[in-house]
């Protein structure tokens, strides 16, 4: 039963549960007309203590779409309820309006506190560089719906794998299906960190294996997952250098690529996908987007009761 | 009849009028969902000169859950309506738009002027340290509510009663009824203005007290509402030590109060109330704030004359 | 057909397209109700990269009177969209939400390359000094209903004729029409730009004529659109001073004009229009704002073929 529950890292669901959003995010992309009026009369709050135009719009695209209404706010910056009052206070008062909350807030953990103080179910849609749940689900109904399945595939994640939180809820949650493969691509600086080598993916028997450039393992990838390498994040220019051309996909390296690999990222993107891609078949990053609109769909209904 | 007219000041309302209001806002707390398309196809424009977020949420709560919608803007820095535009020009335009007005204005006595160039009803949002009148309706059904009459009360108002515009339309309002006393409980720095005392309590034969401390007079209250003291209101630091615990309340002072006393506050708290007293029983804080919903339901219903 | 289109230049629309337009308008005029629900389930998305709080709050309420419901952003720097995202991401991840768009940006030319990347309608609310083309579908209603026709008036634009917008388009689109005759009146520096002579008024044979003092030719027009002239466009203090009057509407000069002529504004105005002339019943700029709604309603309806 997710009915009341709330959503604050990925791994809060169960498989099962899991299972049970994605099924009803099926049914709603098959039927959406189906599901326009399910939550006719319930109020979303998107309390977004830092602008993120882009997740905020997709939850509120969610909601109505669902025939519910959103109210709001787009950045502390601009709201009272930033001044003075505990986060707690907050969290009850809106509670008194809305019926479910999407929080963005840049402190670690401050979703956990908000369902804490909360009487009504609770998203978290970004907390600083901890968590943010709702991509991942994003990442997985794109590949469970483009690909069939969550196991047995060879899983490419490019970039920066030390900084970015997609790249390692992502793996969190494949890792819990079996026979995937990582092939995890970046340069030394940037490796994926420790705790998810040793308490995640040899944990779970789930096989890796890390290069420093993607044009040397992309024919293997079913699945490619791409992230911004930032500038700013090599120790030398010499070293950026040598490397950065490594991490931008262009035609070339997509030639090299199997004819069903698909192309994600979290977006926005700046130069690391070319834009000459974007009308490759195998690009799915827009659809993405699309597949996050769904997937916020069915957990809020979920999350409601309303499905 | 209510239909078509503004609600700028609390005393605009006679008795009759705010009871009119008041038991829409009961049949509507009983069964919600009867109301919940009485504003189909209207419009509130929340016009927020600068950010309250706390009161335009609840507005738009409010509306939403009427079944009508909801426009306006949330800071007049990201607004061009404010860019040398008279006040009068705007609300000439909006109400080609809308059908009724939530106007929050930094400058006293604005919402009046708004109310002048309206077609459509315009509700006063909070205009500068002047006038709030939705959250004295808040207040007022909140404590007919929870004691059942708005007479034969002792109230005690406790903080900052010199400019907490909140406590001057809470003694207007209240002092309207018989049998009411007031305990004014604050510093001598910020003891509730001359005019109050002389033109509104003594008027109405209103019995009043004045002290200095909470916990000399807790035991005789049957409302205690409480305001935040700032600490740059003191006139020297001495006095402000010696104050400052007095303004607090917190579990010890509790124990000395009646069973059935409420404690209200306009929100946000800072630390006049302790979070221990949270989970008191007499704690409405948090409940009020659903009433300001429901009140505001029932005046925008009134106003517009769908109920 | 205009289901699917876009509006990003007001002369994108041949003059049978936006005579259905506008009697689609003329039918919501006269019966809103009917139109109440043909939006239900569409998202409008308004995208303003820079605050028009008039020009957002007319497109939201005319997609919220069609039934249809608004998600988007009234400023770039609280939107993270802005950052570092080509305007074709943003624009293509948008499309995956909304079904419509609505998009303001200071970048001249920056809606027509929304349009290239949008799998959705987009409509230009304002790029930079560039176009507004419901600014000049308004325009037209107005004059359409209030006149009843487009041709054989005797049409005067007064004010800033060389960086005033509207009123170029409105030259383009009104020279469309036969038998109208233009009356420009400016000072020198503010004269209408020579290729609007050349090639609009004299293409199409349109009379035109240049004048300095608005006193000088009120008496001959049917239609008075008034613009605002900033001191600072002037040469020199002496000039500004010899001229300033001329460009101020009041009631001395209103007495010279016809009984029937009508006066429009794209609002905001400053002080051009002394606002003694607000009662007289030839002040149609207040009214044009809501038949601004009115025409935006019809577009939307239009653009999505839902009517």
């Amino acid at each position: 039963m997710l009915k009341g529950r709330n959503l604050i890292d990925p791994m809060d669901f169960t498989l099962e549960e899991l299972e049970e959003v994605f099924q009803l995010a099926d049914k709603i992309i098959e039927n959406p007309a189906k599901y326009s009026k399910v939550c006719e009369g319930k109020l979303l709050a998107t309390l977004f203590y830092e602008p993120s135009t882009r997740t905020r719009l997709s939850f509120e695209a969610a909601m109505l779409r669902l025939g519910g209404r959103v109210l709001g706010f787009s950045d502390a910056n601009s709201s009272s309820v930033a001044k003075g009052e505990s986060l707690g206070d907050t969290i009850r008062t809106v509670g008194c309006y809305a019926d479910i909350i999407a929080i963005r807030h840049p402190k670690e953990g401050s979703a956990r506190v908000a369902s804490m103080y909360s009487q009504i179910p609770v998203i978290n849609a970004g907390d600083g560089g901890h968590q943010h749940p709702t991509q991942t689900l994003t990442d997985l109904l794109t590949i469970r719906n483009v690909k069939g399945e969550f196991s047995n595939h060879v899983i490419g994640l490019c970039g920066d794998l030390k900084f970015g939180r997609t790249v390692h809820s992502l793996v969190k949650a494949l890792s819990r299906y079996k026979n995937n493969k990582f092939i995890l691509i970046s340069p030394d600086e940037l490796k994926i960190p420790d705790y998810i080598k040793e308490e995640i993916l040899k944990k779970n028997n789930t096989e890796f294996e890390e290069v420093e450039r993607l044009e040397d393992v992309i024919d293997q990838l079913d699945i490619l997952y791409m992230t911004r390498v930032q500038k700013e994040r090599f120790f030398n220019e010499a070293e950026y250098i040598r490397l950065k051309d490594s991490y931008i996909l262009d035609a070339q390296k997509m030639r090299m690529a199997k004819e069903d690999m698909i192309i994600l990222h979290p977006l926005p993107r700046v130069n690391e996908i070319a834009t000459e891609i974007d009308s490759d078949p195998r690009a799915y990053y827009f659809k993405q987007a699309k597949f996050g609109m769904y997937v916020r769909m069915a957990l809020i209904s979920k999350l409601l009761g309303v499905c």
